[in-house]
């Protein structure tokens, strides 16, 4: 199945996310690991479609089972830099799901450039994240 | 905002539903009455993308809240009939929601003809209904 660019732009406004989690690690100089990862949660019924997705995406990222969902994930940080920025720069977001990518894009570009390893790249993911996703709207926000 | 037609297929393929309600209508030569409809729910934030969406098919249907969401709605079935199936038909759905789409169709098309007024084309309609939407899935699926 080949998926037309902005049928996937259209399919990401509704079922996408873009995430920006931390969690603790006590190995990082800042005490704190910073996850992005772009993903796409369906119904076993549309595991095609995720397969779709996949391939139709440079065959970047994994589909994989999470719980009794299956997902089309994107967390190499090379992949996001690469193929998932340029991809929703290219072909914008109609939704307000934009400014999740917009964040996103910047704490991708902070952590391309190794930032998110000092205190004050750090500080800056936090501020961007703070401002993304449901967080905007009072609901937690952390990567399990 | 103007939509290109991939991306309405996409976003429909995600947040749409195609849904046909049953409920009582003693009035009704079968006692009952039928409304197919197609619709879009978003969260307000996205309400101009709703308008959008209208604009970018015609102009057809209402944008209406609903609770604490707005939908594009379409229950005309003229406009279902000349407009939202061509779509459709035009542009396949991805995901299983395609399933849906095709029994909707089918019953918008029932009804078109009147048949929904006779017992026998109603029995038709009920089991079009019984196949389609989250029933598929043991879910009610009744019109509020």
């Amino acid at each position: 199945m080949v998926l037309d660019a902005n049928w996937i732009v259209g399919f990401v406004d509704g079922e996408g996310c873009f995430h920006v989690g931390i969690s603790e690690n006590t190995q990082m100089k800042v005490g704190k690991q910073v996850l992005c990862e772009f993903v796409v949660t369906q119904h076993i019924r549309n595991l095609s479609v995720l397969y779709a997705l996949k391939k139709s995406m440079q065959n970047i990222g994994v589909v994989r089972k999470k719980r009794k969902t299956y997902q089309f994930r994107v967390r190499k940080l090379s992949e996001l830099y690469q193929v998932v920025l340029p991809f929703f720069e290219k072909h914008n977001l109609k939704t307000d799901k934009n400014i999740d990518f917009l964040g996103f894009r910047d704490v991708v570009h902070l952590m391309f450039r190794g930032e998110h390893l000092t205190s004050e790249g750090f500080e800056k993911i936090k501020s961007i994240q703070s401002r993304m996703n449901r967080r905007r709207f009072g609901v937690e926000n952390s990567l399990e």
